[in-house]
């Protein structure tokens, strides 16, 4: 059934394809057709898929322009389905690792996590003073223990920065609700828990951001539009907001994202566009773009997001801070919006890789009567000094896919691996990931369908309340058959299967976080949003696999571009081996710390006086 | 989208879901609205369903009309989807049982359930002599021993019984493909293994039916059609074949199947009707239909099938035999057809349970170097004897459903459940399994979507040579959003949940096996096919759970219709507690096999001169 039929692509067996650097296949750089639109065209457009007769010719047409009648609906894959990518737990061999029991208090995990970090003198390789860092979770702490700063003070500094950032002329778009009164509350009492010397961890009056896809009392969880939380009331923290709570964290907001995380750009029509903080003027990358920017911009050590498609990492990378993408299931899921089922994650925004270690332990865990026995995974926090390697570190590469960016990023991030490499003695791998660009669209299919069945429960009616690149995106994502959503399962399987055997020989696969750097804020974008799937693909390139395999993945700064824009640099690692994914980060940090920029807009929370 | 828009079930969350004996569950009867068509309707229905315009209308209207708009496109339902059964091993607490290693080899797990076989004195209650009983593997066993039978004269009698049985006036249907002398090569080989004295197990010689959905060489696998086997070669036994096989087995032939295994009559138009034994004017059931029909008539005491949507117990049930459905992964799939990933199950047809379960310790266990270290189950066999009850078994009813059947059905069904409990003194909890025609919906729309996909990388092309009402099915099975497959998988999810709890409470599930016993096979549906979606609904209303959740079943002949057509009893029992469901087909034999009656067609294999 269908015009272009005759299109149809016969995979070969797993077992026969070459993943080797002398390998056949093919690299297909994305050729995404589909024209950037903004105003008036974007209405238009949506007017057109929207009508049942234009818009199923119109989808058609889409669907065959990006390959996806070829690559995945007509395609002939043998593979059987795999619909989550739930890894069995194998004990990981991971090294020089302390083990923490998943049923340990956050409290106590935390505390665990403190003994793994580095010396300060180990931070930066041979001791160079770095020219900018991000206060950390431990400045919070010992400034809080020292009794120069209280978290009342920093609550109120916080506060009125989010204010003033919020107005013109800066208009950051930080944030969809704070709530002054709550961020006091919180702070006085932490305040009175440092006087009397009784913090309950060194999370203690640390100002959290929270993205407002994830449950956050006393807020309501809009997922970025205008009217989710009225369908699905927010009446409890979630799981991993519970946590940090538990740790002593102050909870200071929901935080702007891209609307039902439907987009990378990070540009919300009813909240604003996020700014990136190393340059007001573009885009923070996204869907957690909120709370990428308000960790770049200091205004706290870290913040949660979601990642479901690269929206933790991607903006991580735009602004210049780290993005940590756990394995599918290390974080309980509960009380995170059910967009889709099989590709999200809680993930970790952090100013450093200290930080997101300290926040990765405390959220990390399975509830413990939820999961089946296999599942009680213990979590590895990688043993330090870090400066010193850990046997011998193979990454992998794939030289084709890893140079398919803009030219600053390629040079930026060859330059870190060199680096890497050169100071550590790891090794690089050449190795060949087939069909990428097929496993991209099938995890597009794979979101799209799961989130638009997830929106139907939540309430059709409010579709015309979306902002018209939301709009369209849900209607491409409901324009999927069965068939093409059990081939895009096929297709993970094959991927599962290819990943698997590189990650047999290599420790991680290394790779740019993102194909650019962020891109500007079109005025006429502001309103309606923007369709700009070309540079969507570029931003999204190197995430897929994260998401769709569920492996973990981290991003690292490791340079910017010519304007100053950060470049961000992506290791992605074995199923359950998060300690290996930190111990890399650290060591790229390490290399890279001394030639740290710091933002235009950054606020020092802990300044003296 | 949606003219039935307004019609939209909002379920209420599993926890709020009562399921006791005193819910207010609504138990909603299935109301198939779709006439019974053959002949010239079928194809005028097909080409309507062919054609672009009215075809996407007509699948609306039977959706529609259907209620799957309402029940599953339209509902809301907060579960998240799960997609594969796959039961984590929980170490079974069957009581009284054999654990065989699954490491084991299939001729020393035969060894082991002979063990746990009951002396001849038991099988029957108070010792009373069965009027007619087939006979059984040990029979087989004992003749060849004797020296009295060999497999060769097993064989001859086998050969011409086929050959008189496919020719007018008897026409049965049985295979698809059998081959004299690759029979007969088998029966000499297996001659001398017993001359010698040295045969390999008890399944020495013994003849053994595959369906046609199983490679098994020098077969080619058809799965019903006149095309498959030539897009998909049939290169190797399947794994339970070639278990068999190592055992000794003689494999006799290929039976025949319901095209596809798209229905459940058996009525093949390309290689005839199955008809059945006890009544030849009468369907055999399907799609084992061949499968069922040769061990009902005697020709194998033991026989393969497959059960995606109860394809091995229906038949089973309608021809007198038992049928065993293991829990979902239990027996290996490799070397089966790949029409469908998550609901289908190699399951077995035999003449007793004692051979059921002789088969069942033959072709179970995971090949070890594919299985995940959870899934390395142990097999367990009931030890006996069987006539004293094992502790206090608890059979869960739900009398609404229990009730929905023919006359007959119900009282036979209820009668043998009366005598179980009052010779063995087993309990009987009221239950109540909601929203069960949601369940069949979902698994309709998951199998539909799974074989729709399957066949699409086999060849569309072929869709012509189909017959009429596979044709219809596929087109139907082609015509499901990838909203509808996440809604059903949801649907999953909840009545895991539910049967669950219910399988905490009781160790099995009680039910009659099929609403109606075997129907007539009309003249007119010999070519077409037909279309009979009520009979078809009648005769899967008690399968869909042990496919779509992946429970292990077992059907038992309890006794007859007016008319002298077999009834079976079905038990559905919890996650890999096979054992816990032989043992209970024990007793329900050992109660039964005094009535049994003989079928008009029957051969006896083992008789003397």
């Amino acid at each position: 059934m269908g015009l272009f039929k005759s299109e149809r692509v016969v995979y070969r067996p797993v077992k026969d394809v070459n993943l080797g650097h002398d390998s056949s296949e093919f690299y297909l750089q994305a050729n995404v057709k589909a024209p950037r639109m903004t105003g008036v065209l974007v209405k238009i457009f949506t007017w057109l898929l929207e009508s049942r007769i234009f818009g199923a010719l119109l989808l058609y047409i889409l669907k065959g322009n990006n390959l996806i009648h070829k690559l995945i609906t007509n395609a002939e894959l043998e593979e059987s389905p795999l619909y989550v990518p739930s890894h069995h737990f194998d004990d990981q061999k991971e090294q020089e690792v302390k083990r923490l029991d998943s049923a340990l208090t956050p409290q106590d995990r935390v505390q665990l996590a403190i003994e793994c970090l580095p010396a300060s003198s180990e931070k930066a390789l041979n001791g160079t003073k770095p020219s900018f860092c991000r206060w950390t979770i431990m400045d919070y702490f010992r400034a809080y223990s020292s009794g120069e700063i209280t978290p009342l003070m920093v609550a109120e500094r916080l506060i009125a920065a989010v204010d003033e950032s919020s107005k013109p002329p800066l208009q950051m778009g930080f944030f969809i609700n704070y709530n002054a009164d709550d961020i006091l509350k919180q702070a006085n009492e932490s305040t009175l828990r440092h006087q009397k010397g009784e913090p309950i961890s060194v999370l203690d009056g640390v100002p959290v951001a929270i993205k407002d896809e994830i449950d956050c009392l006393p807020y309501p969880t809009t997922g970025g539009t205008k009217w989710l939380h009225k369908e699905r009331p927010c009446i409890d923290d979630a799981c991993c907001v519970k946590r940090l709570r538990l740790c002593g964290a102050i909870l200071v907001g929901k935080t702007n994202m891209h609307e039902l995380g439907a987009g990378t750009s990070g540009i919300n029509p009813h909240y604003g566009a996020t700014r990136n903080p190393y340059d007001t003027n573009r885009i923070a990358g996204g869907s957690s773009s909120g709370s990428a920017a308000v960790v770049s911009a200091g205004l706290c050590p870290i913040a949660l997001g979601v990642d479901g498609g690269g929206s933790v990492r991607m903006p991580a990378a735009l602004c210049g801070v780290v993005g940590l993408k756990p394995t599918f299931g290390r974080v309980p899921h509960f009380g995170v919006l059910p967009l889709n089922w099989t590709v999200g994650m809680v993930g970790i925004l952090a100013g450093t890789v200290e930080d997101a270690m300290i926040a990765y332990a405390a959220i990390s865990g399975e509830i413990p009567s939820h999961e089946p026995s296999s599942m009680l995974t213990k979590i590895n926090l990688p043993l330090l000094p870090l400066t010193k390697s850990i046997s011998d570190i193979k990454l992998a590469k794939y030289g084709k896919w890893f140079d398919d960016c803009s030219d600053d990023v390629r040079i930026c991030c060859s330059n870190a691996l060199s680096k890497l490499q050169g100071h550590y003695g790891w090794k690089t791998l050449d190795v060949t990931i087939p069909e990428i660009e097929a496993m991209r669209l099938a995890h597009y299919l794979t979101i799209g369908s799961e989130c638009s069945t997830s929106l139907d429960s939540f309430g059709e009616k409010h579709f015309a309340e979306l902002g018209w690149d939301a709009r369209v995106a849900i209607n491409i994502y409901g324009a999927f058959s069965s068939k093409e959503y059990i081939k895009a399962q096929k297709m993970r399987n094959r991927q599962f299967q290819f990943h698997k055997k590189i990650l047999a020989e290599a420790d991680v696969i290394v790779s740019p976080t993102t194909g650019v750097t962020a891109y500007p804020i079109q005025d006429d974008a502001l309103k309606t949003g923007e369709l700009d799937y070309v540079n969507g693909a570029a931003l999204v390139r190197y995430s897929i696999s994260g998401n769709f395999l569920g492996l973990p993945a981290v991003t690292v700064a490791v340079g910017y571009d010519k304007l100053g824009l950060p470049i961000g640099l992506q290791f992605i690692g074995r199923p359950w081996a998060e300690a290996t994914l930190i111990h890399l980060a650290f060591a790229m940090q390490a290399i890279c710390l001394s030639e740290y920029k710091k933002p235009k807009i950054f606020y020092d929370m802990l300044r003296k006086g």
